[in-house]
């Protein structure tokens, strides 16, 4: 037959049944916890009146671009390959340039402001590693064609909503506001012209967040000898120099007036400065009118992830429980989330400017989260099995799952070579069968059904005296019409 | 600044804002209608205790194999590209391939059977026409290690469980079953020893839904002028030897015992093709206990599509409703499942052959059908629409759509530039809003809020009496505290 002659003949090597490195397969509660997630995420943007976008895995790699926000990984790439007809064609690395595509595609037939929410896989082209991979999901929300600072602010406020639907309580978590104008209008104090050393004062306050003020300033002066004993050459700027930008990092106050006056002060006479202060101000009076206060979202100078990508306010969710990590020791669970304002995104298209703000959600660090604080992850219940204990009589057996499942109970009968009894206890074992269906040819004849409490039998085992055994057996026979109501109320209790 | 400098500047030719051809983008209701569509569909899968399945949708090239089942396209590629440390990669083609990878790579974790369910995109690396895109979904759900016929019956059962669950009315659908070993007994029925011929057999009775009968007949003999004047050389086999081929494709009878019958007759001495009358026979047995019966599932010895990929029993599942088609001609709705039993997925990996059956449905097939039927696609509504008329007093509008949002009602404040009013209420209209809210400074003085209603406006705009106006407003004006509660009542009404 044509198609066997193309199979690999047994002399053949046979492949690898491996993922690449990289990749990895999701089982079971791992899917649909995700998708129960995304779910409720989607509700909240759908509520908030964006419109989901699904845009396709693969672009062209002109449309594509370089617009990677994490400057921490400048030189990762993409997965891309030379189509005979399209070109250069690419899987997407994140849904905010493909965002871009397409607002510049559709401009014509989309609202203005264009809000939408994306959510799918994206891959990335770099060194795969413990718990880094090439292909990983996120779930973006942006507004497309809004200066005003009221669209930031909203989705700081959809921020909140979305942590505390998926099961973050109120208080577990902050999200932290910054604005690269103020940083624009503080390199302006510094008198700092050289873009060369711009961009370094820029990689240098990334640091922040490892080194501290103390550090931060070795590093925008001589130099520093870091933790390994290498030393890292510094920028060269004098203490004059370095002055504002360590009065930026450190002008968190003691509440929203006080950080807003520091900035101010931070800033000098710089009009753009002025003008990103005047921005956050309008974006905590905003919230705050929404009743979002700084128990929920806080004006925070040391927010610096991202601001060398961002044109304005810059946000960040926070989870501030503790958790132990992997080497013992008690530390924050951390960031989940961030975005801002990046204005010049579809530019490179049009070449007209279009302002646009928005939200990316790490979905495996939020999963990973709600684990950890016991809000998913409970043992998931398997289906009931009915076992067979009489092949001739499978018709029968199906009979049972079937009335089982109209009554939405998830149920199966097993379809392994059924000689081996055993073998079909340990099935419903591996998968976690709250209740196994036994009927020999003696029940058949009786009209009657055995209904076994996996779940309290696994208990008893363990804990047992013999009273209980005989008080409370986990084995029932019950008539046959009364095996979907038996079952329903043993489930009930487990 | 370090990545600004990779930015295409205004002097670079600007990158066209397309998807690559193939590749299309889907907005709003296309996005979720399917989600919704692919959460029953998994819903039913769960009830049946299948697991869900994600893996990546990266494979290497070695593990993906070339097991296409759709033999009217058997030059289509994938899209593949070389990975420096790990080889060839390539996108999956179907869920199928990364099933048979998977349960090698975990067969000793995992539960035997192992029932698991997928759904997700696939690509495929062929020309893109009309209505035929590179990347589409599919749903797929299979039982591995089940060798009984009772695995093929249960996805039969639970293919017209989902089709009834997603809204297709029992009676417009039936899923047609058949038994690739019947078509082996056949073949041996035949006398036709010949591999050649034998491929040649299985190309041409895939031909019968198109040119019937008398058309294969022709096929199988001496050749046949299509309806383009082109003569098709036959595969020259005697009367005799194409007698058995056609007694199988026409052995439908007027029920399933007739039908069982006329394929035992066709499969005379043949022992593989009395294994396969049996088969179908013990499915139709099993079904029929419980309680699907020829009304929604049918043994049909004319579905062949697959039967060259297949090993044992074949299924499809066909919307019987007509729709009009593009030329305006009446026609049934067609395919939207199929499915069968592949016994050798498994075996190119680990040398030892896995029973598998399992089944694939066309989501967008299906979405489409369901779209024909009024299912879905109904008009979707959009945000209520919070105009701002004093651009000063956005908190206060943020303060309406908070209300609203807290009441589960999906709103948005504009937030595009406000000066032009007209602007605002188009961007409505675009939306699909039902409801804007208009607050200016002398509704504020006076604590109220207007509340216009956009769809009675409208239907009114279309056909209203100047009595109807006077008699019903479309827009009225309420206390500010009433907000929520008018607005609800307002959309229950629409």
């Amino acid at each position: 037959m044509a198609k066997t002659s193309k199979h690999p003949s047994s002399k053949q090597r046979r492949p690898k049944a491996a993922t690449p490195k990289g990749f990895r397969d999701y089982f079971g509660a791992d899917v649909t916890e995700r998708s129960e997630m995304l779910a409720k995420i989607g509700a909240v943007y759908h509520r908030y009146g964006f419109d989901a976008l699904e845009s396709a895995a693969v672009e062209t790699v002109e449309a594509l671009g370089k617009f990677l926000p994490d400057v921490d990984r400048p030189n990762e790439g993409v997965f891309a390959w030379e189509d005979e007809a399209e070109g250069w064609l690419a899987l997407r690395y994140d849904l905010t340039a493909p965002l871009a595509r397409v607002y510049a595609e559709h401009r014509n037939d989309l609202p203005t402001p264009y809000r939408r929410y994306a959510m799918g896989p994206v891959w990335r082209n770099e060194k795969p590693g413990p718990g880094r991979f090439r292909q990983f999901y996120q779930c973006d929300a942006d507004t497309v064609g809004a200066a005003s600072v009221a669209a930031d602010a909203e989705i700081c406020a959809m921020l909140c909503d979305c942590l505390e639907e998926v099961g973050i309580a109120r208080g577990d978590y902050v999200v932290r506001v910054n604005n690269r104008k103020v940083l624009n209008g503080v390199l302006e104090v510094t008198g700092v012209a050289d873009a060369g050393q711009r961009d370094a004062i820029l990689r240098n306050i990334d640091k922040f967040d490892k080194v501290g003020a103390a550090g931060v300033a070795e590093l925008l002066g001589k130099g520093r000898l870091d933790a390994s004993g290498a030393y890292i050459d510094g920028v060269g700027l004098s203490d004059g120099e370095a002055a504002p930008v360590l009065a930026f990092l450190t002008s968190r106050g003691a509440d929203t007036a006080a950080t807003l006056a520091n900035l101010r002060a931070a800033v000098g006479g710089s009009d753009v400065g002025a003008e990103g202060v005047d921005e956050l101000q309008q974006i905590a009076d905003l919230l705050t009118a929404q009743g979002y206060g700084p128990d929920r979202i806080v004006i925070d100078p040391s927010v610096v992830r991202g601001l060398g990508y961002y044109t304005g306010p810059v946000f960040e969710a926070e989870l501030t429980f503790e958790i132990i990590d992997d080497k013992g020791r008690k530390r924050q669970f951390g960031s989940v989330a961030g975005g801002g304002r990046y204005d010049d995104l579809v530019k490179r298209f049009t070449g007209q400017a279009v302002p646009a703000t928005g939200v990316s959600i790490g979905v495996d660090r939020l999963l990973a989260a709600l684990r950890e604080t016991g809000r998913i992850g409970a043992q998931t219940q398997g289906p009931v099995i009915v076992t067979v204990m009489d092949r001739d009589r499978m018709a029968d057996y199906q009979a049972m799952v079937g009335e089982l499942r109209s009554a939405g109970i998830r149920a199966e009968v097993y379809l392994g070579n059924p000689r081996n009894f055993g073998n079909q206890l340990k099935y419903a074992d591996k998968r976690g069968s709250p209740v196994a269906i036994i009927q020999g040819a003696d029940e058949a004849d009786k009209g009657v059904v055995q209904i076994k409490d996996l779940i309290l039998g696994a208990q008893m085992a363990q804990t047992a005296t013999l009273e209980e055994w005989t008080d409370r057996p986990s084995q029932i026979e019950v008539p046959r019409d009364r095996l979907v109501a038996e079952v329903r109320s043993m489930l009930e209790r487990s």
